[in-house]
């Protein structure tokens, strides 16, 4: 069996989000259909990411196994072919047989974008969030870099995340202004996320963008460990998972 | 009364183009029932350029008469309050009683995208359209050329056109190139332009680059005044109404 990895991008608008879900388009489900119509059989594809309902993408990576000895090219060419045009494989290649996409992922990254301006373009509505009444970025970008290295992000996963282990260090946790002083851009690299995790430190952070928090209470609303600590968790159509990180060479 | 002037934007992905039709979507249609409900009555808008299905703009004008004493800020947040978030009005104000946004404009601006790339981005590929097999922009800019000045472009204007005097005179037709060199743009500036003019260009532009036709042939197909001299329409999803120009001060 061949392993092939992919890099994904999408707009996730129209979906219920990445993963598999009965009677529901989900980027998995579209490409697990469409690779198995190219390839013949059923196949069970392995994401690295898996991103919630509206979330964009610009660098998934996927797995799967297959016998099939199509070049990668060709798969990637014939998938583009017959995917909606929102979903996009950028790359097809062959990996190392023990290659997961899911497991082996060492980091990812993530932006989140916010509009301050009076107008939202059309042309960027669906890939941003307006925020009505100022949003200063500098108190966001000293409340953002509590954020950096080693903590217990219980306080920003949803609720209901059931995961053990809600330790994860985020190495790059960084606010951005567009040239235009328009779009405020949150830019986040960890080595996991928990559910929700993004969207709920970019609603506490537009909390304090708008005074509304104080920047320095993030180091308080991590000890308290408890989801109600924290801001609201930010619209999905902000989102994009940007890259996924594997280790030295691949 | 007075006389209302906006600048609109839009995706116009999902409408059936700026000029009212019954039963169908339209960005008139939209907008006259809006600011209908706004400001109570019947309202009808003159738009500058009556784009087709599916072309977007991001700077197209319009204006309507009123009783209304709403001033101009209050009408432009109401509108996009309630407009799709497809249509934006970027601005309002009050204009000369003898504006007229469709007679009045001097010229206008329009950019056609073309992608040459190996995978076009789902966030890139409802404003661009995605040529296979090469585009070689350096012909296309020689070909471009040969439309500035004033000519008649009775073979570039749809065969059903049925305005009187094909004149037009050109004073901007530029290809360009991204810097990443996957994006080919043709802008195009002129004092009016024909039904379909702008998409018989980019069309004719495209089998110039793709090697099939000569760049220097433009001449003959100007000359022609014949629509089936020249390229096929190119798909309206590539074409942006980038600005309407008008006199000084306006």
């Amino acid at each position: 069996m061949r392993n092939i990895r992919m890099t994904i991008a999408y707009v996730g608008t129209r979906f219920a989000g990445w993963q598999v879900q009965p009677g529901r388009d989900t980027i998995q489900g579209i490409l697990e259909n469409r690779i198995g119509s190219i390839l013949g059989g059923s196949i069970r594809i392995v994401g690295a990411g898996r991103t919630d309902s509206g979330v964009h993408a610009r660098g998934q990576v996927a797995n799967f196994k297959t016998g099939s000895r199509i070049p990668p090219e060709g798969l990637r060419r014939a998938l583009n072919a017959h995917l909606p045009e929102e979903i996009r494989v950028l790359r097809v290649e062959e990996a190392e047989p023990a290659f997961n996409a899911r497991s082996d992922a060492r980091g990812k990254e993530y932006r989140y974008r916010l509009f301050r301006g009076e107008v939202l373009s059309p042309f960027q509505a669906p890939y941003a969030v307006h925020v009505r009444g100022g949003l200063d970025a500098e108190p966001m970008r000293a409340a953002a870099g509590w954020l950096l290295g080693r903590h217990d992000f219980t306080s920003f996963a949803a609720a209901q995340c059931r995961v053990v282990g809600k330790e994860r260090t985020i190495s790059l946790s960084e606010v951005s202004v567009d040239p235009a002083e328009e779009f405020v851009v949150y830019r986040v690299r960890a080595d996991g996320f928990l559910q929700h995790m993004v969207r709920t430190i970019a609603g506490t952070l537009v909390e304090v963008g708008r005074g509304r928090r104080d920047p320095d209470g993030l180091a308080a609303i991590l000890e308290a460990r408890d989801r109600r600590a924290a801001g609201p968790c930010a619209p999905a159509r902000g989102l994009v998972l940007e890259k996924v990180f594997y280790g030295e060479g691949s």
